[in-house]
């Protein structure tokens, strides 16, 4: 099962100003074939930040989706051009997203959203020893920003506008990260 | 913040035979205006499953992801229609997925893949108390089954074939889960 499908065709079938829908026809190394249809993977890739206070204080923010057409309480995030440094883009998102900039960033994991039909990436950054700083971003309104204390992520893992993936991957990690320390 | 802004317009732009963009016209509630877009929601829902032979051991599959052209370490999960029980649907695609049925099943949490623009959510289940047997899936080829001990999640988790969020998000809410009983 190491060898992968073969890609006998993709063919960009649908798209918006955004998104493109791609079909894409298969074959699997038993000879077995399929017509797939999957997002065309962005040009961009995605950061999101884990903003640290403190070893037991995380930063999030709260934010409108128009996708779930809810306000959910989740990280700073962004996306930048391949070639700009992930690290510029980590900072520049967490000031304009959360008015702090990191002095230290490392990567924990990069994650992918839904490996069957999209190619999304997005890299999941600890940023820590943070100083206020804000840079104007292009929200159309000014977001909330929480501090919840990782002795309490059970409850906020409750909570019904935490239910991100993302974000609940990236603070369970950090909270095993920060316990090994 | 807890007014939502008002959707003044939602109209289908494109669309293929699986997924469908939308755009939609924002009013937030300081009077700022967003055209933004997302992807239609299916009219279907999700279930993936955390299949426990025992406290310590995860059977996961091994499934090649069209979006990302790789093959992933994941977990079952399917679609069901809305009105099926989440329940039988759990218990259908473990069994077809991963060879296995669930005498016992309880709902962990409701996760979203991108609230910004996909309105997507997937029911995590735990299933225990599983028993061997099969029924026959859609799948282009017979997927690998393998079993992971929880207490070498960290592990897991640093493999690069082990990317989805919300595979690692269940499977750091199971272990915490389980640390508490």
């Amino acid at each position: 099962m190491d060898e992968k499908p073969e890609i006998l065709d993709t063919r960009l079938i649908a798209k918006s100003r955004l998104f493109g829908i791609e079909e894409l026809h298969l074959r699997f190394t038993n000879g077995e074939e399929r017509t797939y249809e999957r997002l065309r993977t962005p040009p961009i890739a995605g950061v999101m930040m884990v903003p640290l206070l403190d070893d037991d204080t995380v930063v999030m923010i709260r934010e409108y989706g128009a996708g779930t057409e809810s306000y959910e309480l989740t990280l700073p995030k962004g996306a930048y051009e391949h070639g700009e440094d992930w690290r510029d883009a980590a900072n520049r998102e967490l000031k304009e997203e959360a008015g702090y900039g990191a002095r230290r960033m490392s990567l924990m994991k990069e994650l992918t959203l839904s490996p069957g039909y999209m190619g999304h990436r997005i890299k999941v950054v600890l940023a820590e020893d943070l100083y206020e700083e804000s840079l104007p971003g292009d929200e159309p309104e000014e977001l909330e920003v929480v501090t919840w204390k990782l002795s309490e992520l059970d409850r906020l893992i409750e909570r019904d506008d935490v239910t991100e993936a993302r974000v609940i991957a990236a603070l369970l990690m950090t909270k095993r990260l920060l316990e090994k320390r």
